[in-house]
């Protein structure tokens, strides 16, 4: 199982419960792909949100964002974290 | 007290230990500023490191790092997280 941090951009103005409710449609259908959404950051001004994930793969990270409709491109495997 | 998220370019191949040790430089400084470095990923492929932190403002972080030998000029204060 690898770690992953993805980054979107466009979420300006995107307020925290928002940015909940594309969370949970993560985690409510990221389970079919052996993936999972620990934690996201978002900055309103800039509308750049980080997600921190454990997978399988880059791919299966990208699958589960694009099911739950914010797709991303930009997804980075962690190779060490202090 | 706000939390941000920076972003730092060009640490391909650099090792958890490596670091670990830029982290501890951040460490050894930061209370000058108020600032507080909670947690960095790397990815070593691209060389992408990830910094959330706390302090006062982004100028505040940024100083930390640019003494500490890692300078960056992308920093994002964060206004919400799940």
């Amino acid at each position: 199982m690898a770690q992953f941090m993805d980054v979107h951009e466009g979420f300006v103005g995107v307020t925290t419960e928002q940015l909940s409710e594309a969370h949970d449609a993560d985690l409510a259908i990221e389970a079919a792909e052996g993936v999972h959404f620990a934690h996201a950051w978002i900055d309103s001004a800039s509308g750049k949100v980080w997600c921190l994930s454990t997978g399988p793969s880059k791919e299966a990270v990208m699958r589960v964002h694009e099911r739950a409709g914010h797709p991303t491109a930009e997804v980075y495997e962690i190779t060490g974290e202090v």
